[in-house]
């Protein structure tokens, strides 16, 4: 048995719907991010980063969505999330990944958490400004170059579509425009059909 | 053969490292940071995201260092890289990695890739004051709970150690004190007597 400690609206998502997805056994538990509870002793004694997601497995706990991913995929074998017979496969499933968390979900990280970068309100506000542009530049190339259709990695669903559905779920807020992005936009209503996907989001909205 | 696209004091020493650690075929081509060769058309052709490093091999190129870690250990088993026979084992592994690509890296970055997230120069000067904290959080944390010593992994060599060495060879540059991270100190050390290490340092600096 897993459990998932997620936030609503956030990366967590991903992991959530990879789970479901997998057909594995799980729980999920809510962090509060209103009341800070990602910075309180008992989740830190859970993940010391004060972040989300975290799964707890019989094993320990494991951090970092592109990690928690592919360790679903491979704990899972049967429900096929990624090519794990395939290095060089895997390994573009996994580059696709560590874009969209080293840079991508960063990129959309500054309109609202500037304070882990800087200091200054007006640091603050010039970093939010930016974020249309520095997230809607992310997603141009995903658009162009990365997203094969009708799945990331082409005809087959992989632990890369939960991922990029969670990031593109932030691109209204950000402001960038889904209209230029129609390779991304029918990716995000093809995933929001996926059973596992309404799943996810529904138990998250308890 | 593969062939990986460098910078020096970039990244891109990691997998560099990795390549030599498996014994792997490779050339190396660097790419000139000072003439902006990222950006350029041809370079642009190879990686898209106008970054190093980039890795050549005969199935297409592949990018983003925790993915081309992970494919090199894949790729040379017998190197014993990497806990391949344990998803979970390998998905802690992938989680330090991932820290360090979306979390320590870019803490760095923002000493002098600033425009990246803002526009104004006050802006890049006061995410340059953060950084000696951010990256000397960053660290503490892998200090005190992520590396577990000789090294990353605990008794076995994996792709997290190359990784973990050139993240903090610019712990001197961004001010972070080395003091204060004993066990960090001792495995830059103990890192810089492997032979592979010595092998992609001096091909760096052709
Ligand atoms: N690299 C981590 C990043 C995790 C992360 O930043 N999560 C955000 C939510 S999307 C969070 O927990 N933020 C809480 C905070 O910063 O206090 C991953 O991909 O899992
Ligand atoms: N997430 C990528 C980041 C690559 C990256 O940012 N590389 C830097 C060097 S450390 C770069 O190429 N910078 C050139 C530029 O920003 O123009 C990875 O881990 O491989």
């Amino acid at each position: 048995m897993f459990k998932l400690y997620y936030a609503p609206g956030t990366c967590a998502l991903a992991s959530h719907i990879a789970l479901a997805e997998a057909g594995a056994p799980y729980t999920t538990e809510k962090v509060d991010f209103k009341t800070n509870q990602q910075n309180s002793p008992e989740y830190l004694g859970i993940n010391p980063k004060g972040r989300v997601p975290s799964l707890v497995t019989d094993r320990g706990i494991l951090t970092e969505t592109p990690a928690m991913l592919a360790f679903i995929a491979q704990s899972f074998p049967q429900a096929k999330l990624a090519p794990l017979d395939d290095a060089f496969a895997f390994a573009q499933a996994q580059a696709f990944n560590s874009y969209l968390c080293s840079t991508v979900h960063v990129a959309h990280a500054h309109k609202g958490r500037g304070y882990r970068w800087a200091t200054d309100e007006a640091s603050f506000a010039d970093m939010k400004r930016m974020v249309p542009k520095s997230v809607g530049a992310s997603f141009a190339l995903i658009e162009r170059k990365m997203l094969r259709g009708p799945w990331v990695m082409g005809e087959t669903y992989t632990i890369c579509d939960p991922y990029l559905f969670t990031i593109a779920q932030w691109l209204e807020g950000d402001s960038v425009d889904l209209a230029a992005l129609p390779k991304v936009a029918d990716h995000r209503k093809r995933m929001s059909e996926r059973p596992a996907v309404r799943k996810a989001l529904a138990e998250q909205q308890v």
